[in-house]
């Protein structure tokens, strides 16, 4: 199974492709795609979309998993994370990828084995997973991969749903 | 000058296009845009991208607008909000059209001339600028139609910008 995790942002959006065969996992790709603060709202969104659409035409994923986070310190961020989704949703349907939502306590209860993991705990096990020569960085790039993972955990168990 | 006037939200969005010729406005086209609440989230948001993108080819407008509102009752409707503006930013980007936000006062202060106006003023004046028989309805078309009206008059104050 190859996943797409994303860890979504309109100004920093990670990007982490991971294969699993059996009990193996191994990364594919990782970057962190960027956005100017201050360009128009619709450059930004349309380079996330181009961005996400080639890593999965590249990759191929059967699924999309991205990091779901209500709780924002901010109504305005939480719109502007909602800009971001809006570019990989279109990503996924025209291309026919489910997406799943996981928050942070998923992700923790996945990768470490409780949910109130810190967050190099989750990096930790992210690079031991991979089995990576170093810690993952920067952080959106590592959460990305962790949400790919946490997908690969979830899956085989049914107890996710896409979203909607 | 053709607007397109939008009322973001993934289950309602509302779609307005106004033509402006010298002090006359007439509307070219009016349709709320429904999502089902279940559906998986890539569909939704690509039907209001489908939609989105019908509208804005076959009336070739020279803008978009959209109502803003940061303050959402919630988080998650703010995000959800988002996921609708992604599809609408992403026309706008490949067809380069410039969209601009206007917050509900400044909707109030253009139709009805003061920032404390209610929904139904605001109505009665989309009705009479337009010269429509009767009050527009269901209201997300009706706040559609007002974004489009509100462009149309501040955009020649030049005190408008484009969405970043
Ligand atoms: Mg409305």
């Amino acid at each position: 199974m190859v996943v797409l995790g994303i860890d979504p942002g309109i100004t920093n959006l990670g990007l982490g492709v991971v294969e699993q065969v059996g009990k193996q996992a191994r990364m594919l790709h990782a970057e962190v795609v960027k956005t100017t603060h201050g360009e128009p709202a619709p450059a930004r969104v349309g380079q996330l979309y181009r961005a996400v659409y080639k890593a999965a035409t590249t990759f191929r994923p059967q699924a999309i998993a991205v990091e779901e986070q209500f709780f924002y310190r901010q109504n305005e961020l939480a719109y502007k994370v909602g800009w971001a989704m809006g570019a990989v949703f279109l990503v996924a349907d025209q291309l026919a990828i489910p997406v799943y939502g996981y928050g942070p306590p998923k992700v923790k209860q996945a990768l470490v084995g409780h949910g109130q993991a810190d967050k190099h705990q989750v990096a930790y096990m992210v690079r031991a997973i991979l089995g990576l020569k170093t810690l993952p960085k920067p952080t959106h790039l590592a959460d990305a991969l962790a949400i790919a993972l946490t997908h690969c955990f979830y899956h085989p168990l049914r107890s996710n749903k896409p979203l909607s």
